[in-house]
């Protein structure tokens, strides 16, 4: 599961000034990084007059650019995803997603207060806040770090989110002990699981998944 | 699987410009379309100052765009993804998936071969090849229509890619007699049987996926 940091803060704060630099920051550190830009208004992202822009302007309810280098799709929504369905189905091949904005989801957030309305915070108190950026005096009980300071701010982030990171475990337990399994047999575990537990209503992929199965003929319910 | 028709022709031929006409058509009749477009030369598809630009410029290697009524993604690549890599990571939710170029796939191609170098074909005797749009008397050995006629092209698209199409089935027999399933538990077995199946070599999403437990003793193989 790649995690998630939002970047937060009021408008004109200073949310992509930061994600620039601490993007810059780990990506120079070898880490992977994937933004997420979250835009209630809408965007145009297409520039008219070009072969995607005719399609979408034509109907075409996805569109997919591909060349050698990179892709990009642009898809119609029914209904705006959250940032778990953007990471599950929209990421992958990251090590770390920041987020722009998304200060009502449930993930880590770093407060930025540097520009506009600088001192004055919209997260303070909240328990997913891990550290804020202003280079006035605060006291929001979490690290604060100047603008000069972006890179130890980095440092934070690298140690809490990015160091000894461990993927799912998966664990068997026959009667209380565990089964051996190489890491491509979890893998398929995983994989089963997931693919067999995503279709049921209730699933939530960032959740602990735990199956017992347990009591009457053993060999008959297996 | 959601089918695949590439719109293929010389440059300047009106690769853009049936595609178009092909969307507004399909769509109107009410088709969910997706549309990819090939370009081996790179695309800009980001504007210069935008938050998703700066993003992407300072080195995210997957900028995500959301709003309430649409996604975008961008990402950059190692290596060239093929159509089905598009088709099964990239696209869901369509009918049907038009291209643009993509002359070497191996998918079903209509060639259209109206503004330059009218009526000089690169598909003639392509066993791929569906149809041809063009104004000039020629005589590939399939259905040629002229410019006029797009929307006959678009009932035999309909006809042939849309229509009567039937979604993954799923069968389970015990010896030799199916077993009777919802279309939920259908959809719960193909789940469990692509997360499963689609860690291993040689795995073909496309492909016809068949399970044989045979001999031995059953129930301790189950």
């Amino acid at each position: 599961m790649v995690p998630i940091v939002s970047i937060v803060g009021k408008s004109d704060s200073g949310k992509t000034y930061l994600l620039e630099k601490l993007v810059s920051i780990l990506v120079a550190r070898g880490y992977r990084i994937a933004t997420v830009k979250h835009d209630i208004h809408g965007f145009e992202i297409d520039r008219e007059g070009k072969d995607s822009w005719r399609h979408k302007q034509a109907g075409a309810a996805t569109v997919v650019l591909s060349s050698p280098t990179k892709i990009a799709v642009i898809k119609d929504l029914s209904e705006e995803l959250d940032l778990e369905q953007i990471r599950s189905g929209w990421i992958n091949e990251a090590d770390l997603i920041l987020t722009e904005g998304y200060k009502r989801a449930h993930y880590p957030k770093v407060e930025v207060s540097l520009f506009k309305h600088a001192g004055q915070l919209i997260c303070s108190g909240e328990d997913r806040l891990v550290a804020v950026v202003c280079n006035q005096p605060i006291s929001p009980g979490v690290p604060v770090f100047q603008e000069s300071q972006i890179g130890e701010l980095g440092d934070l982030l690298e140690e809490r989110f990015l160091k000894n990171r461990t993927e799912p475990k998966v664990q068997v337990l026959i009667e209380g002990k565990p089964l051996e399994m190489k890491p491509f047999v979890q893998e398929i575990v995983w994989r089963t699981c997931r693919g067999f537990f995503s279709s049921l209503k209730g699933w939530d992929p960032a959740g602990e998944v735990v199956v017992k199965i347990s009591g009457g003929d053993k060999d008959g319910v297996v």
